[in-house]
């Protein structure tokens, strides 16, 4: 069982990285972003204050590390050599040891292809820029680079994220199961995390890995959209107590070797009324139209172009929100996404998702999220939940 | 009881912000940090592709917001005008709408502080710079100016990092409970973290907001420093069985109206070895050394230097992998740094961990984490979890 992508296809990785660097007249890639890191090396790590860099020249690989993690670094990446520093910020900031590394590997005045000008600013980190500490280097930003290799899925990351997709749907039916009224939102989600989360390492066994920072294995919940609550599209929790009537949104996802996958759904709390019934079906339909326009050849933009022109014929636009969906795999969202603006063409191997929302403040909102995955003649569905109202209906 | 930021709070940060932007010599302020936003606004949201931005002008505040997040804003933040764009990209990139913002509120040719130069390159989003929608303003980089704010914690900060500490210490101790030989770690932990997040539900009841995306509550657990993987200080989740012998570092923490607090222990299982005993007081002798050089007026790297100085008086530098600790109060790790290289002055009200660590690769990792605050004549210490061996032994 394939639970996590193996060290060929991370070198096959690298190689093709390296051919698209020659091919754009780079001599290197420098590369902070922690996703495009662990696509390349498989390691996955916690992102803080301290520059982690992956540099891949014509014929080395060399990971830049803090001290914090050599150990770990070497035992899980897929590089030629780790190098590592001490700490930020210490004396000498990691940032000049970098241009050590760098001068060392003959960069000093080559072409540099980087994801961006030094390392971002998370955690309360500052430095230089790359730009800054190599003058007499050229360095252009690439990062579509690295990104148009991870929007086009292999089958091993398909595996994983069918994997991922098996156990979010048993974390949700877990939460559809504890979900009654009276219950609280983050409890019920809670409890369905542990026993889907406890089923999983059980039955994956020891190879498993859910390569996550901040998930152990499954999850499911309703981050805030219970109730009325359920209008605001990306509602933090507030802990609710769920009532007969509710409207409810979902999540659910899995973690498997640094790989997800998304399911939301719209339930109902007791009998649905004729308006709820009505937003769900419309919904359903909406989410249907994005289905059938999803094809190989056509823009992302046809998508949400379809979907829109559904909210239009059915005067849904005040309640209308946000584009169809957008591409995942490692990250929750990746580019491209599902909208209007975005003319990137659909391929086969692109894991997208689609969850068109219907909106109503002060009544309730209405989406259900898929992961699919597009194939040569159209798509094909990953997340197989239950979509109809009969079976998301809970007792009251 | 004070469970979240007041409105006067909000509006007093906002003053200052003005305050010390006009003594910079700018015309306005535009942050994009979701944090810096969340620190003068109290708008907690999921930071997506999506850019959001705030504007600080000398007379009024504007949040700039996809669509999506239109109701959610209102409801929520404290500013004068809440401005949206339909969607990114859509066909107009929202960078080109926050410009006629900027335009429309007379800043075309001003100067203007930013925290970064554009939104961030998350989830796959791309766009211009501000510096060039608007290049006829002159735009400055000054992250340090709400960061210098959001080091001091105001009374009510230190309310809510108080009222984490109390929940992640209920996490923590049902995690010790939990943990036995045989049991999983992020079963132990998710278990954990159920109960004590239902727990603070019902004891702080309906006022309670976590304010975080990621946790409706408390939570506990290992993120895989069990056994010999305690070596490794970033380790991330293997779902390890627990054995007899297992030294054990944990991590505890609970969300309070966006801020939190951090709580680590080593553990071990059964009766302890020497070896064990060995590093584990050396361990809370470095702690101890910390401590005790946290004083207001004294630069962060000497609490750094003289951990550093105890290790290399016990022959124990083979075994560092980090700096002392880090700030800390809305995000996990923020600046400043108790690190040799951070000269930063400490000052009354700066919350910082304390968490010198030793590691031995093969063996284990040691290694407490409390979080304190800088007072007038000292520290105080916030956590209060024993940090004794003989209560941090678990029965085998």
């Amino acid at each position: 069982m394939r639970l996590f992508i193996s060290r060929e296809e991370h070198l096959r990785r690298t190689v093709q990285a390296r051919t698209e660097g020659a091919r754009r007249d780079l001599d290197a890639l420098v590369l902070f972003s922690p996703t495009q890191v662990f696509y390349l090396t498989g390691f996955a790590f916690i992102a803080t204050e301290r520059p982690i860099a992956l540099v891949v020249t014509a014929n080395t690989t060399a990971l830049f590390v803090p001290r914090l993690e050599e150990e770990h670094a070497m035992a899980h990446a897929v590089v030629d050599q780790v190098v590592t520093y001490p700490e930020y910020p210490t004396e000498t900031h990691p940032m000049h040891r970098f241009t050590e590394l760098l001068i060392g590997l003959g960069l000093a005045q080559r072409r540099l292809g980087a994801d961006s000008d030094g390392y971002p600013g998370v955690m309360g980190y500052r430095g230089p820029r790359l730009s800054e500490i190599l003058p007499r280097a050229s360095v252009r930003l690439v990062r579509d680079l690295i990104e148009n290799m991870i929007v086009i899925k292999s089958e091993e990351e398909l595996a994983l994220i069918r994997e991922s997709v098996r156990w979010g749907n048993l974390a949700h039916a877990r939460l559809q199961e504890y979900t009654r009224p009276g219950a609280i939102e983050s409890e019920v989600g809670l409890r369905a995390s542990l026993e889907a989360t406890s089923a999983m390492i059980a039955a994956l066994g020891p190879d498993y890995r859910p390569l996550s920072w901040t998930s152990p294995g499954a999850r499911a919940g309703y981050r805030g959209q219970v109730g009325k609550q359920s209008a605001i599209a990306h509602a933090m929790t507030t802990n609710a107590r769920i009532q007969a009537g509710d409207v409810l949104v979902t999540g659910a996802s899995a973690a498997v070797g640094g790989y997800g996958s998304e399911l939301e759904r719209t339930m109902i709390v007791g009998t649905p009324t004729d308006e709820q019934r009505r937003y769900f079906a419309l919904m359903l339909e909406a989410q249907q139209t994005a289905f059938d326009a999803i094809r190989p050849g056509r823009p992302c933009a046809d998508v949400d172009r379809a979907v829109r022109a559904f909210f239009e014929e059915n005067d849904l636009m005040p309640h209308w929100r946000h584009h169809v969906g957008h591409a995942m795999g490692m990250g929750i969202h990746e580019a491209p996404f599902l909208d209007i603006g975005d003319t990137t063409e659909m391929r086969p191997g692109m894991v997208l998702t689609v969850e068109p929302g219907i909106y109503v403040p002060g009544f309730a909102g209405f989406r259900h999220s898929d992961t699919v995955v597009v194939t040569q003649t159209g798509m094909e569905m990953l997340t197989y939940y239950p979509r109809d109202l009969e079976r998301l209906t809970i007792p009251a």
